[in-house]
């Protein structure tokens, strides 16, 4: 947790590696469900952003780092301020309670890691 | 299941009821959580729509009939149209698998009772 | 949900009913969970109140309300009285967030149906 | 929970009713993992009747009670008999712990509304 | 895990340092939100001990290790000597199951790197 | 995560070492929870392979790394080849939806680690 930068290019990297020897092993199944995860976030009826946030939320109260670190680098990219960001933790943390709170400031230190909205 | 209607109308009575006599309880901290609770949801950085497809798609994940029902009436009232309301089933369908799927035809079923967007 | 003590007779009644049916299939491992499950609550190094506490409290964060209905029962019969259960209650939904909240108000109607601690 | 035959039914009924809905709906995404599901049982590598038990396994320990029926009915089709069905259940149990006790009990009711093996 | 006093420690500076953040983002909700898990576990009508033992079995059974380490700290500042945790634990086992093995053993070794009660 | 066998032996050492220091702790319930624990995958009317499968699928929908790698291990012992190793990580995957994808590419790299079947 000590070098936020070098945590995220750790996760990219084992992220990386990891679905290409799963897409590698074949199934069917594994791959058409990956390839559903990909297009469940693009922008239709709702935009981007908004199911970003989506995303972000459910990986917070199912308290899942991974799934939470690959949000915010999304939603990043999809403009989302701090400020936008620490509602979104809010709305979590509610729904969720203080089994949240480990996820959160793991969030926070990996967001410290990320380049500004 | 048979009428969606007086479903509804049967879970707001309920609800109200008992959050009345878990009011009247006097426990401070189970009172300032209800009021936290409350206004979690406010427009703040994000709006009202955003905050409640959040709060929908987390307890879809979570599979919390009475929360997915509650969030359905919210996000209709802030104007979240059917087809919006799928998108965000299939974000929570994609990230929570196949167990959410009790609760979406649940969720479905709820919806046909709330007035059109 | 209209009559606490009807749901409490009907919840007895098919609880007794299927454990019989569950023993009588014969199945070692399960027998001896359910006889495992028995005794973790009696006294040891903590009391029986302690324990039905923690069970009770266990039991909401993981929003199951037949176990929540089972502890309420015992813990009542420990002598646990309505401001304890609520301070119980409080400590569940702070863990375990809003999520806990629909348990919360069947457990309160739950609890109205019990003799006074 | 007084028919075991009839709720069987309901269950049908609503499921086929309610999976028209949401089809009807034209979410690809949605559709897309309904498709994806529907496959992931098929006899591949390991049988139909593997694959069952182990929906059947991770349907309890994920306390989905409708996920439970219908995998029930699934493994009972491909011909699990009451012993085996209660060698699945002691897995789940073990893994899962006492709050699957609740699912169980339903479970072993709704097996007594299904044809023998 | 090598050295439980160093992981304490370490615990206890990302905890204290990401809480500091978390505080100094201004979030209106998050920080009422800490407020009030800070004192929840205040005496009442139940007294401290009880409290934290109620929030070691939630911890343990939503297998939330940060959690966990936290309650496993005070619930030894208020007393809570081996053989009673060693009791927590047990029933946090019987009703969340085996899964909750893993954390069970990491939750021993911290146990190693407190002080006696 | 670089050394997939490093990563396996440091698994067991530890898993070693916690059991036998919780077992000397002396609480019953806990001693018999394991004992029940070892016994729950042994073959009776169904064979070791597929209870192993069921542990395994039950694993990784409740996302329990340790968990994973004891059923992955126990699996592979049993004989489950590669191709039946992706096919029960399929179904899982299905039922638990995306956030079992970052346990899954663990378990792809643990694998790496294991003999062939």
């Amino acid at each position: 947790m000590s070098d936020p930068q070098a945590s995220l290019e750790s996760f990219r990297h084992f992220r990386e590696k990891m679905n290409a020897a799963i897409q590698a092993a074949g199934n069917l199944t594994i791959n058409r469900f990956f390839a559903l995860d990909a297009r469940a976030y693009d922008a239709g009826a709702l935009d981007a952003k908004t199911k970003e946030l989506m995303g972000l939320a459910a990986s917070m109260v199912l308290r899942c780092d991974d799934c939470i670190t690959y949000h915010l680098i999304r939603a990043r990219e999809e403009g989302v301020t701090d400020e936008e960001m620490f509602e979104a933790f809010s709305v979590a943390l509610v729904v969720g309670g203080s089994i949240v709170i480990p996820h959160l400031r793991r969030a926070v230190a990996t967001l410290e890691g990320l380049p500004a909205a």
